[in-house]
């Protein structure tokens, strides 16, 4: 129960000294104009389901590699004009289960899509999503799957689907294009701050105990996995810390911070041994937009603000967006 | 992760030995009778939400001793004539936590109440609503709180209030009488099996991974809380044993199971350590009704069919109330 | 086994910052005075046992409220004039027991009292006095129960209980009025620093590893529970520091210490995770009496200092009471 | 939870399997008179305590090999003739602690001696009697000290010092020979079942959940150590599985029950995990004399009955030896 | 402790009820020579170290799809004619570590292999090998990659690789084609006997405490992973129970020891809870050879008999080899 | 996984404050004098096994009290002249086991010893040699055995041991006297550190994560036994610390680094909660002698380099004697 981690005044003090690779936004910039090439074709399939107040659809779009990736969207039926869209990325493990397991964006208004996380989707809600990409050795889990390599690492195929995921949306007739909102908890957080930092068509972002930050602090500070995976790879491969570490530089939450113009409202546990407080807070410090919040949540784990949070995203996004 | 309990077919024969007391209907009905004697006003509060497709009320009704209680009834926002009513009731160590947190039944056209649980909503959400009453020697929790007389039992009081939440809300202007159902996981599916063997108005229930049923083999042979907080107050108790029993019989799943005719759709984790399968099957052979269905979940312990039941239920229900 | 807090030198200089409540005399005052105006009656019944050097006395008498609590008095059956008066409180979950589990201060030559705890009693032995009163929403045990309102806090209901027992036993004809002792371990302790600093009769107090000190940085320090209780309340009401915290001011052992003028005899465990050391220095520090100790157990868990410490408090006292 | 071990009626109708070698009471005849042989003085020495109404006397006596063993005796101050004799062996771990931690057989006007346990002591209380031998390859504890055979074996020296406190009491002036019972929980259980079985001066013994029963069957069903220890040994050394066995028929509870000749108390608890009640119920069916009891404690672990069988004990006695 | 399954004589009337499929073998010849027909170059380079009694060579060769896999080739220096060959496959996360940490086969006079294990290699010893396929949806691990389909599955994969091994040394001219023998644990082990099920050539096989036999019963028996990965995905994939089983047929160990004609020395151990004796035993029993024996260890767990085993081999296969 | 002691740079800096008895030399002097002059037969016998490559004999020689202890011997068979000795020493509870365990250090042409540990080797690998020696009250383990006094004290018998090895072997033909190294890991390191301190025939000394250094403060910092050992003795023996620490200086590894001129090769592992990473750079930074290198394992716990420091230590060890 006692904090795993840095408290109050010392966590506002903090400043991660995370190192932003020269060719950060090169890489990503690449990367991106990469998957973009590869194409691939977007179907939006009107789903069956008992649900009469929203209109549901299984969506298909090509991610990185232009390999499929799904996603649900549900929409208000009774709806007029372009709605803002929110897109949210899932957590660790899991994927995007159910239509009806989250309905409070689209009965608030908005077009809601939850992407499908690729090669996940097993561990606390179902996917439907490959990864088709294999992997040099790794500790099961994605966390050090191609590691040793940028090009190769996980995180690069699945930071791409989730801008990707706003490609294939932005231009249904539905969305308005000028209110794009990303979120997610964990490592849906983590997703939504990469897309957010490499796609200036986000206005708005919403992390929730954000994953994937401040990497060399985290993995050396976190008391529960999935960072223990890198910890874990790396008391095996005691030869290889330099290189997962230059590779991660180029998926650290608190670099895509950097880049982001967006609105940002941040949430963070102070019992987090799961995403330890300080990396959050590493990651919000960092963040370069100037209209940014974040809500603490002092005696909480990861589950964070649950519910709280819920109603604090969509009062700060409906005042934003107009809704 | 191996069963915990019997599998099949031995499941399949499984017969509960609860014995049914000669005055069991009798201590209901007169339980039930005091407390719509104790009368009190019901309050049915429009709340402040982003919702846009229902609407959402804070509603307070009397329960046991004429105890104010709380819940959230979500209506859909465009809705014509009376609506089926679905009241949930929740698991244990939970409250009604917030009204955004599960919106399907609404979605589906449904008016959908979810009480709240006197004394709990603390563990895993929040509640509003107070137990008023004390307890003599108890261990954590309400398991054991009064379990020395049946007049006492925590039981009696949150049973009562279950169906005191159906008298507050069948005479609502948008409520179909005819067509009322009732449900809940774990605790709530014990609320809901009390409910419908109590309650004749009730039409259907659908109990997930029922608590409080089969006490006499649950608290032998569960792994893990709440039936051990039982098993420990027997421990130090270690003369009370056949007071304890004697209470329980009256609270007992098997015997409300044994006095419904309502339509039941169950479900049961055969790796449930929890709420042990041949407990849930014990109830579920015990129930009178005919139209009864009971899906296995053969992998999981005790979060179920999860989603998976979800949809089972929207479908099995919207069939029997033609929505 | 590391140290799980403060150590030497650090904890000697370590000095709560808990905040005195104003009207903390004042509360505790009128509670004291409604509980006094409440009566009921003090039946001192002979218990059957099989002992033969003590005689044993089935005791009831009101307390918080006029509510009858028990207690067992052991007497040596040889005895002369007035006895100096030992009253124990126990430690959370427990109760009363029975006689013969504790004889070392009646065969001391002591009017031994050991005080029964309403409502608990079943977790490490058995009690036999209910807590009439209900409670809000609330995690099991009784750290959170009715801990929104100072007025309806268990604790407030349990150490008037402490002070009630003395007047019970303050008039009787065995006991000596100017040699009133009070101890216990853990809650036992935090039981005997209230009574202390409530009730200027008590002439000596001996906390073991006391509990319910220094609650803002016990529940942010404590390793395991009971504290965490609160901590858990608080993870699911996540609005309700500030009155959580409000309350607990008027029932902190630091606030009864500073009120206190007996002598005082403390042990502190330095490994302990339940009663975390720096919350037992915070109120050994702020007692206001001057003849004090305390005795530090470096490698001990909450289990403290044990039979060594029973025979520190054996000496101490007799040599105080002239015994 | 559940149930670790038979349950009635299975339980009612298990028969130990446990083989009595052909020289087992040679082997104990001969062990015993070499240690009567070994020789070595009394010391009766007054210890000093806050205690009034009981004497205290700190013995040593000559164990197995003349080895000097410790323990308390306290006697009533204020006696009249030849007192019961009460001797008590302790649980594994533990030693003798200190006098005034249990007075409830002395309080009941019984000569009570505390017998500490060589070499152990330090576990959860403390001792002060070395076991000055060695041992060959072992597992930390003495499970396995000398298992490898039965010359050896640790227990061999220590059930000869459960005999050998007896012969250094039963000469005392204030020591009643023909009424000198044995107990102990656990270990101590195990111990005084030994005496029994190899000394007929015992005239009662109260075995509580007692250890050391029925061994082939106990290490394959006991889910937590001690027996544990044998396990682990036997998963190293997996060529000494016959070695082993062969020792331990010489020191199993069922084949000293089938030599005694006392009336026997026995308790057990249902849900024992450390000494299955199957073990207990082996020796308890095997014991030969005729005036036997066993009481069950269907809830409980390995603590069993606690003060309830305390109670039950000092009744059993009481009305055994007409004190 | 306890036994986690069968043990004797239940163990030894165990039959396994794995269903044969009708093209296993033909699933098989398919996949081998889709696996040759891929081709790709063995190279055996000779490797650094300060061993001087050895020469090691770093041995690249085609696996499955012609995928490079790698292994440590180590080959008495001082030799003459062809030796025996002994390839080892390891357990699982495991990879081939370094060449030093086993030498006793080599040093027995056997020409030793240890293949490294695709992907894995990262848990308990490093690996150098990729699995270059992706997966569906997946719980972190190997178990469930692939596994919805039997051409896709992981072990489709290493199997094959494991077969190609042999390949790759057959025609070395240190190599004497004609005793050739398999060995392993746990994962190795389930690795070596479908080796010796597919590939004739396989004069002996040495499976201990083997994983990846009699699925059906061994996911729903074992107490600890890896089996509990398919437990997990079922228990999120509650529609895919029928698949998953389906695939698992093609990879079962009951089925390969079903085809074999090798001589086999199998172990068990019947405390292990990762792989259940029963599953052993099923395996054992269906081994079509008849120069088969099977080696119990009943007090260990999943280390089965450790170098206690090991001699046992070297011993075994020693005469069987003539060396 | 987060570090559980001091990280760099504050780890540089650690400087242990244990302190250096003026009788330390003085003490060790008298005790080997002691042990030579007990004497005993030195015994080197041939052993049966497979390998043909090296020659293995079970070597019996007198250590401490001329206790027989045992060993095994492994060498090239086909060898020249004198070789250079290594000795190692093994872990906590372990013993020699087999000689085919580990060879590597044959292979690379070393004559190799690994000594048995008395009276430990049942834990991970068995042993063959007694303790003849008794204990007074002890915690189970060796850690606490004799530790009240420093003639008592176990290690005074097994480190002496460790010396007498040498002796034993020094004179062997087929050893160079010139060219002696001593290893170990974990207890085995420690016992390394105090030969090398002892014994100034040591050229070298390879200590892995050792243990039993910088007692102080590993008694208060380990999270792990079986530095928890001292910690429960201390918890129950509560007023022996004193007399503890007394004892425990004469047998710190820092204080034996302070005594040797060895060449030395240090490893540590960063997350290591069983050997503190601190109490390691404690010795190392009071090694006396000058050619002297630490390793650091970042990521690991107390596995610490495992495979990745055997091959530092042949590269290092192969260097400094030539080989």
């Amino acid at each position: 129960m006692p904090f795993p981690d840095l408290v109050h005044p010392a966590l506002d003090l903090y400043e991660s000294a995370v190192d932003l690779p020269d060719d950060f936004a090169a890489f990503w910039d690449a990367t991106l104009a990469q998957a973009r090439q590869a194409g691939g074709a977007v179907e939006v399939e009107p789903a069956q389901t008992t649900l009469k107040l929203v209109e549901v659809f299984d969506v298909t779009f090509p991610g990185f590699g232009g390999h499929p990736v799904k996603g649900w969207l549900v929409l208000p039926k009774d709806r007029q004009g372009r709605l803002p869209l929110i897109a949210q990325y899932v957590g660790y493990g899991g994927g995007r289960g159910f239509p009806h397991e989250l309905l409070h964006w689209a009965a608030s208004g908005f077009a809601y899509f939850r992407m499908d996380t690729r090669g996940q989707g097993s561990g606390w809600s179902t996917g439907a999503t490959p990864d088709p990409v294999g992997s040099t050795s790794q500790i099961p889990g994605v966390m050090t799957k191609g590691i040793l390599n940028r090009e190769d690492y996980y995180y690069r195929r699945l930071f791409t689907d989730g801008v990707r995921a706003i490609d294939a949306l932005v231009g249904q007739h539905f969305v308005d294009p000028d209110r794009i909102a990303v979120c997610g908890g964990s490592q849906g957080g983590g997703i939504a701050l990469a897309v957010a930092g490499i796609d200036a068509r986000v206005k708005a972002v919403m992390p929730d105990v954000p994953f994937l930050c401040d990497f060399p602090r985290a993995v050396r500070v976190a008391g529960r996995d999935p960072y223990g995976e890198i910890v874990r790879f790396l008391a095996q491969h005691r030869d290889k810390k330099d290189k997962v570490f230059e590779t991660l530089r180029y998926f650290d939450g608190v670099n895509f911070a950097r880049q982001s113009q967006a609105a940002a409202l941040f949430s963070v546990a102070l019992m987090d041994d799961i995403c330890p407080p300080s990396t959050v807070y590493g990651a919000f410090k960092a963040f370069a937009g100037t209209d940014k919040t974040i809500i603490d949540y002092e005696f909480n784990n990861h589950e964070g603000g649950g519910p709280f949070q819920d109603r604090q995203q969509m009062a700060w996004l409906c005042e934003r967006f107009g809704v």
